[in-house]
């Protein structure tokens, strides 16, 4: 199960329009394609699991600069992950714990904003909620991981 | 079809609990108040419309200052909407048309985070979707409505 950066061009596009998470970030990055604004083969924020040729499942990860970190102490870049995506025929089976473990596993904090029924998922894999700051996170529901010696800041 | 400010108290949170967007903020305003860390009556950033006693549909209202605002042009204060809810009963009644046409009606810029599927809704009520820029808006899908005299910042 290999977790690998996903590479803009029309195939991986393709791909994405099975995912229901498929909204205006991918509608950006095709009209970007096609006005040859970016290269085919750039880089993109997603990470992805194949199985065989097929993308089975997905996620972005962004790294946020420490300049806007209102999460964590002491102050740090940290990583928002957000459309983490398993298609329903490979469900079960390990792909999303693995797209969040290689999160994990670049060493730096994590915060997410998921669906309030996939708690259960996130709590296995080690992440916390915040005390709610209406001012700071509206209308989400923020989850985060930290590394060892890195803690919430205080409000 | 009257809009009200709603009150915190175990009534109004209790009301909530029908809504599907009931997540940490709604358990966080009820922690307050169990702890009585607010007074019943507190104002809330909710506003709703009740039929008879009930309470049918609901948003969250919240002012952003105009330090954070990456959206407007001229830089101001504006308002983001979110939480906009109405009880499956009720819906296609215009209780959602109303609360948004409330919300206008304040005289500031919105901005708002919906759900792709309700994209007729908003383009209905003169929202429009923004050029995205994945360093701002990450996992969202922006949409946006503002007064005469205000335009988007451009990127």
């Amino acid at each position: 199960m290999k977790v690998e950066k996903l590479k803009v061009n029309f195939k991986t596009l393709e791909e994405f329009k099975k995912f229901k998470e498929y909204g205006i970030q991918e509608l950006s990055m095709l009209e970007d394609l096609e006005a040859n604004m970016i290269e085919d083969k750039s880089d993109s924020p997603f990470y992805g699991i194949y199985f065989g040729d097929k993308l089975a499942a997905r996620m972005s990860l962004y790294k946020v600069s420490a300049k806007y970190d209102r999460y964590f102490y002491p102050t740090q870049d940290y990583l928002e992950l957000w459309k983490l995506e398993v298609l329903p025929h490979y469900q079960n089976k390990g792909f999303g714990k693995a797209l969040v473990e290689f999160a994990k596993g670049l060493g730096l904090p994590i915060k997410t904003n998921p669906k309030v029924k996939s708690s259960v998922f996130w709590e296995k894999m080690g992440f916390t909620s915040v005390e709610y700051n209406m001012e700071r996170d509206l209308g989400e529901n923020p989850l985060v991981w930290y590394p060892e010696g890195v803690e919430l800041q205080s409000n």
